[in-house]
């Protein structure tokens, strides 16, 4: 008969279910900066010995594992922690063993029987000798002296008490013997991106349309001068839709016409003419060196360009030419166009990621991204990634990631669920979703639920756009000036990133192309725009409001503390977030009816925001800085759209007198 | 710049999530001969191309795999089945493509322009033309003639019949390039057992307790006597609690007293003496002939004689001089006993799984397996597994499947759910549990729904048990005869493997050790018991009748499919089990109360079980035999534990006149 054994069949610890990892390891959960990990996982052992159970981790820049002592649960459960400092990647895994030591402690102190007790102190000493072996110098000494403690022939108790010694506990700990330690299967990855991965306010706005003029030419210097207008806001990103030349073949006039006039400006998601492509600038927006002085002049606003990268090219690109194998033909010879019969898009021809040369083509796409990173863009806004092979999205971020570990890619995935997903897990840090077109409370609850709670949020960022100028909704096209005003709350709140489409927004433009459609009339996609920005009625106010209120409060800084509160009215809806030490807990209220007045009452549940039930406490209002002392769980609320479809209230604690609150000081 | 690619870039589908697997594939699942597997997947590509989704499958002894196309059941998740006929292992994976075909034909139903049909059907016929290239003879050619007519300048309506031809859309399936196909990142495993393994009705007893004449020790020809009296009552499995030499050393007498009186016979979990150890038979029970010649009577009646496996010495057990390095050791140089201090086991020395020598353990203990298999027991219960090491137990049941994988373990694990499961996974067939300390309703429901609905059932096969010899339950102390009638329904009825330690079972032998204790007084552990199997009260015939219910209803062959329906009374618990296609539809009510009569209404629902609303059907009590007709869901019951503490109905479907009941022809 012939045997083949495990490599040790001594060690006898399970290490399973490790918690966090995405599809078992196969991608890197996300975090930033600053964030913890908590680390979960089943630890047993066959018997009754006690086990030790220890997180490792260290970032790629370290070879040595720090170790954090995991605590049980309960029901063979364990839980570790540790922070993330480093921008880049961090692994982590689990270990454990036997713990010896722990199980003689656990015998020791429920034997009676005197013989019984010498026999197991005697014991006891081998097992304080062998971590002497491993220990060194003092450690070594002390462990040394308590072997000759517990092994003397002193009375019983000072023995036992020697045993029983934190101290020894500790250098036992320290010195366990790892020689039959079970290790987790897999080192698991969490990548770590700039704090703006998570918590962000995105502006995106038409540089063509940045210009004061009327008629004229929006330029990269129209931009700069727009910048103090944006980042006086609160944003944190300006999102530029694609910069590069628009090609003149098939060009769409006003309204998606199939036909453009003279003097049209065309789509600039229809890349590439004469002028060049994915690597130049169109030449009406400015120089280069024009876009960098725009990137530096951005930062000192405190605002990162987020650039768009739509890997797509107008017949007149130049790639067109130079490489006509990246591109599927017709048996006619011509190049295939987009379509979706019977629709055609004969501006665009898409990549064929099926063609042979697909390596060359991966190549010259990355190298788009390392040319305008090496111009100073750090955030990449991506045009339809589900439409293009996932496989290089993955190759594609891990290898910027790896040399620019700082950037940060936006997916515009409007597709189906596991698509969105997949694109999250292959790197992107943020997702677009569908949150424009969940406007009822169930909707939203439900909504946001899955995408705060669930193990999505491991992996998936979401990034909350009440409209884009692909979309002006339903809502906000029949809602008026205050179904922007809840959406805007809505968005910046649920969601620790958010952006909007302006100024479309902020002046609530709300015409459709047609009855029935969801593109603008007059759409700033084929046309420029010129915007009244001071007009009197301008959501500026307000959207600046909002964006200091979440640059105060850290609760609003992260999604994974969300949590929906009864309101019973179904127009109203209720939720909370809050810091995990409960320093901050806002609570939102947003009438979702933007037509007609709505109350009801809500209920709050005091003892998880730590709240006490007898005590009063404070609901500040931090959008109309009014002041409420709410008593109990169940509280009164109105909302009349017309006037404030919305509060953001800060609760606080232990209110005692008025000199308790901290306005007072 | 260096570049590292995948191997193939243009691949572009993703399979994901594929269900059903054991961690991530780190464990099979487990199936009986002539059951199914129904496997599902994500799996889903970039763009708006179909897909094609293909489930394969071998056996072990196949090198080909067997093709089943999987449907799409929406949302990107798709499914299929396979049925496994053989016993042994299956693999099974998933593999999925572009559809260029469907995808073409998709775009060419929708497309209006007749220049663009015209390209279209050109492009298509390049498709056809691929194809037929991968094609052989008589396919080739007709596909070749597909090409022709598609090709063709007759007209276009001519060449769209031709394109859409069902013939040549399976001859495309059947001949699509399989080149950037992506496969699963594992081959997943099925272990098959037989059909004992998932539906069995096991019996335990003490040989030595098997003689008629009271105070002679039971033999193994005693044993054969008892066969028709077991197999009478419908059992399929005769399990034998340890039949080894036992050790004299620290004897336990009666009651588990410290010291044994002359003749008393020990325990037989106190294994070895110089009779030998695990590969002898205590002499006093026969020799390894009469053995044989029980195991061989046995399954002509139609019982497998279980064997009991328990990995531990008594201090005479051959081994202890033998192999000293297998065992610990105390500082004063002696054996270490099994304890749980302040208790102290003298008679058992259990083996050390960490001794150096590990492996020469490892090999004496598969070979006790090896032997007793040769001698022509199949099944094994195995006590205590959970103290042994869980590898050892993943090494050597993989050993002995792959040379017998009829065979059967039982794994006796009362112990923590997380440890439960991992035997279960680590290949024992069957698992006790905690059935024996469910007893509301709520209790029941609960853990029933986990153990058969969770994704813990694609391993883990309960065997329920109402008693053993280490288990008088409260609930059967104090419930009398009504108690034991109760927790056989419900062991036999939830589970569609259960089993009984007799004659305590049937003659309701339910005094305790002393009061709180879960052992029986005067144990057969520790001495020789004498049963009057006659008397008029037994069980025996309610036993027979149920697992002929069992035997005639194949919808308690299977817990899959065990469903828990509402009962205005808490005290009244109703479950049905069904086949798939509802042919046998069984639906159980229990009064868990022993001691009086309980009534409620019960909520049947028709729809799931296929019955129609508007007609009566009928609900035959096999049980009792009587016939009720029912209307609706809602229906009357009323239970008299002291006369009939459950109705097992099997519900008929379409009741029209008497003459269609099937029992009338």
């Amino acid at each position: 008969m012939t045997y083949v054994f495990p490599d040790e069949g001594r060690r006898r610890v399970v290490i399973e279910h490790v918690e966090p990892q995405v599809d078992n390891g196969r991608f890197p959960i996300k975090r930033t900066i600053g964030e913890s990990v908590t680390v979960e996982a089943d630890a047993f052992a066959d018997g009754h010995d006690r086990i030790q159970c220890m997180l490792q981790y260290r970032s790629e820049h370290q070879t040595a594992w720090h170790k954090v002592a995991m605590k049980p649960l309960g029901n063979d459960r364990w839980q570790g922690t540790f922070q993330v400092h480093d921008i880049g990647r961090y692994c982590y895994t689990v270990t454990a063993l036997i713990d010896h030591f722990a199980s003689w402690i656990h015998d020791l102190k429920r034997r009676v029987d005197p013989a019984d007790i010498d026999i197991a102190l005697q014991m006891g000493a081998e097992l304080i000798e062998g971590a002497a072996t491993r220990a060194q110098n003092n450690d070594a000494e002390k462990l040394r002296s308590f072997v000759g403690l517990v092994r003397s022939d002193e009375n019983p108790q000072i023995r036992l008490n020697a045993a029983m010694d934190g101290e020894l506990a500790q250098l036992m700990t320290r010195y366990a013997d790892q020689s039959l330690a079970a290790v987790y299967e897999r080192e698991l990855v969490v990548v770590v991106e700039p704090v703006l991965a998570r918590f962000s306010a995105w502006y995106e706005a038409f540089p063509r349309s940045c210009s004061e003029e009327t008629g004229r030419h929006g330029t990269f210097a129209d931009c700069e001068a727009r910048l103090p207008y944006i980042a006086g806001m609160g944003f944190d990103v300006l999102y530029l839709p694609p910069v590069h030349p628009i090609g003149l073949t098939k060009r769409k006039g006003p309204n998606n016409s199939l036909t453009a006039g003279k003097g049209d400006p065309g789509s600039p998601w229809a890349i590439g003419s004469k002028a060049g492509g994915h690597l130049s600038l169109h030449p009406e927006l400015g120089t280069l060196k024009a876009f960098r002085s725009l990137i530096t002049r951005a930062r000192e606003h405190g605002l990162e360009i987020a650039m768009d990268i739509a890997f797509q090219c107008s017949p007149d690109h130049p790639y067109v030419e130079e490489h006509p194998e990246w591109f599927r033909h017709r048996s006619d010879g011509s190049v295939q166009y987009a379509e979706n019969p019977p629709k055609k898009y004969e501006d665009i021809y898409p990549f064929d990621f099926e063609n042979a040369d697909w390596q060359s083509l991966w190549i010259e796409l990355e190298g788009i991204f390392r040319f305008w990173i090496k111009q100073g863009v750090r955030i990449f806004r991506v045009d339809n990634p589900h439409t293009k092979n996932f496989y290089f999205w993955e190759w594609m971020i891990d290898r910027i990631k790896r040399d620019y570990p700082e950037t940060i890619f936006l997916a515009e995935a409007f597709t189906r669920p596991k698509v969105l997903h997949y694109l999250a897990k292959v790197g992107f840090s943020q997702s677009y979703n569908y949150f424009p077109w969940r406007n009822t409370k169930h909707e939203l609850t439900e909504y946001l639920t899955q995408l705060t709670r669930c193990k999505e949020r491991e992996f998936l960022r979401p990034n909350l756009w009440p409209n884009t100028p692909d979309i002006l909704t339903e809502y906000l096209q029949f809602g008026g000036r205050p179904a922007y005003m809840i959406r805007l709350v809505l968005a910046a709140t649920l969601g620790a990133s958010y952006g909007i489409y302006g100024p479309a927004f902020e002046l609530f433009e709300n015409r459709p192309r047609e009855h029935g459609s969801e593109e603008y009339l007059d759409s700033e996609k084929y046309q420029i725009r010129s915007w009244d920005l001071h007009r009197h009625d301008s959501l500026k106010d307000y959207i600046t409001r909002i964006n200091r209120i979440r640059r105060e409060n850290p609760a609003l800084q992260y999604d994974r503390m969300l949590r929906f509160h009864s309101v019973d009215n179904d127009a109203l809806i209720c939720y909370s977030k809050n810091t995990e030490d409960f320093t901050n807990i806002i609570l939102v209220l947003v009438n979702l009816d933007p037509h007609h007045t709505q109350s009801g009452w809500v209920n709050i549940p005091l003892d998880s925001f730590g709240l006490e039930m007898g005590l009063p406490y404070q609901a500040h209002d931090l959008l109309s800085s009014a002041r409420f002392i709410w008593n109990g769980p169940r509280n009164f609320v109105e909302l009349n759209p017309g006037m404030a479809p919305a509060h953001i209230f800060r609760l606080r604690r232990r209110v005692r007198s008025e000199k308790d609150f901290d306005y007072y000081m």
